[in-house]
């Protein structure tokens, strides 16, 4: 077996790269959620400036990697990293191309759906320890309007909701991977598998994550021989209110108690009295602003030491919907500790 | 500077993983074209058994990855790798990602357009050499009738195509990547920048890619201090017929000769003179099964010793160019050397 690899899915990184740098941009819904004072930086309204909602999902994602890079004090033009690796919902992820574009590094594409936060960690965290980069910029957002009208219907249309639905968020987070300096580690990494457990609306994403999100924790505590409460926070992607109550059931079956330690980004990002977001948030943003802009800072202050953050993707498209086809998911999990 | 790190782009691998083994399938048009005889499977058809065109790109990514499998002698299921790396045309990458799900096995989602092939070995050539797996299955394909309705018109449109444009190669590639056994060996990635020359016409997609990959070859060249003869072929992705001769000029300005040893996929895959292509081959079709169908036995043969695959991608979508944004392209090289 590969010497840094752990059990089927893992693998362990003999000198664990450090985040020393992330940056958080978010909308004004998220804004006025419960996180809304963490964000870096929050825009007044949808459009940023911009002639389209896409163009300002791609703002947003410019904006939130020249705010890693400064917290991580890297200057140049081109930045000094080695690698940018980033992804986003829009077709052929033209946000994170058109991103990679002004910074002039080697760059790597990727698509995850809204698992890409942890897939680039990973990816990113692999390079580093591997020998084949000082730092690597990460990076993935999403943009409410902008997803509706790719996914499901224009918003103009008024559609009424399902009210298992969850609320794309708009916002982005990128984040500084390094060989050297200070900051919180990516020790472990457990890549997750496809899975399809038969959930074909995709109003009900939540549901079809769930599965996947909980093999990849029941995989990664398996491989590491951790138990849940090795880690002071197990958080998941985007399940929000539906799936997480789902996740829960699932990892009972599997003897696993999840328990106030575990948490959803698609939970935390909103408040659900007081905004109207159905199940909860949703979108690469999701667990890209809950985790560059609260749950690091969260580690910074001492108040978490062992995280594991699990994202998680619906690997849809509305021509395999339209097709008859069901959703098939993945999650991947990343440990961060301090 | 990392200590895998060789100049601004390029890594070399310690230990060069080994290509030890591919599959080829490829469309009734591809298997009529001048290496139609190399290909490991043909079909009859563009429907494949399938009930939409793309349905039948996800089968034939699924046929190349079980030839892959079996000419590398890996059974089992799920099949004994440590990871599935793969990307393609379609919005979400689906056809990878329907793909994965049978494979059951850890998977990273890629989107590099056309330059996925050479993205994903990349990636998994990484993996390898850095410890975190022993064999890593690498897949991408497409379908022309798929990409036509998805980037420009319906088929059944009849619309007529420019002179410049090209022909999405029906067909997929997969190749295993491993630390131990036979076949040649990886020893330099060099990962492109993303590029923008300011073309702005999705018909012209050789153009748009021709400067991507005359920097990636410029930079390959300087960063492993080679002289372009060190190369048996340098092999780009799919400029097709007027992006190799943009790129041979612009190699020329910057004192580079490509001579004979130069060729493009897109214009081996096709005969011009008895196939109606406009240009020649695209998609990420075009350099898979033009490297895993002919030049990878070519290497088998003893005819190439020292291979520089340069995958070329035209990063754009309809909607960035409906809303009057440029095409961004990317290169990246892979060294193959028996």
């Amino acid at each position: 077996m590969a010497r840094k690899r752990l059990g089927v899915q893992t693998v362990r990184l003999e000198s664990p790269p450090l985040i020393i740098g992330s940056g958080s941009v978010a909308g004004p819904m998220e804004a006025k959620g419960p996180l809304g004072h963490e964000y870096d930086q929050t825009y007044p309204d949808l459009m940023i400036g911009q002639k389209s909602f896409e163009k300002a999902e791609r703002v947003m994602m410019q904006d939130a990697c020249k705010l890693a890079l400064k917290h991580a004090r890297i200057a140049g033009n081109p930045p000094e990293v080695d690698y940018f690796l980033a992804g986003d919902l829009m077709n052929q992820i033209t946000s994170s191309t058109f991103s990679a574009l002004p910074l002039g590094v080697p760059f790597l594409g990727l698509y995850g759906a809204c698992s890409t936060l942890g897939e680039s960690l990973s990816v990113g965290a692999m390079l580093i320890d591997g020998g084949y980069a000082d730092r690597v910029l990460c990076a993935t957002g999403s943009h409410n309007k902008a997803s509706e009208r790719q996914y499901r219907y224009p918003t103009e249309y008024g559609g009424q909701r399902k009210p298992y639905a969850q609320w794309t968020v708009t916002g982005a987070g990128a984040l500084v991977l390094a060989a050297e300096g200070s900051g919180p580690r990516i020790t472990h990494l457990t890549t997750g598998k496809v899975i399809d457990m038969g959930i074909s609306d995709p109003f009900d994403q939540g549901a079809a994550m769930a599965p996947a999100a909980i093999d990849t924790i029941a995989t990664h505590l398996k491989d590491t021989e951790r138990a849940v409460d090795y880690y002071d926070l197990i958080v998941t992607g985007d399940l929000a209110r539906v799936g997480q109550k789902l996740a829960i059931q699932l990892a009972a079956e599997q003897n696993l108690t999840l328990g106030p330690q575990y948490k959803d980004c698609g939970v935390l990002v909103f408040d659900n009295k007081r905004q109207d977001v159905h199940a909860g948030g949703s979108g690469c943003g999701c667990s890209a602003i809950v985790t560059c802009g609260h749950l690091l800072k969260e580690m910074a202050r001492g108040q978490i030491r062992k995280l594991l953050l699990v994202t998680t993707g619906a690997l849809f498209s509305p021509t395999t919907f339209q097709q008859g086809e069901n959703i098939p998911t993945i999650a991947h999990a990343v440990a961060i500790e301090v």
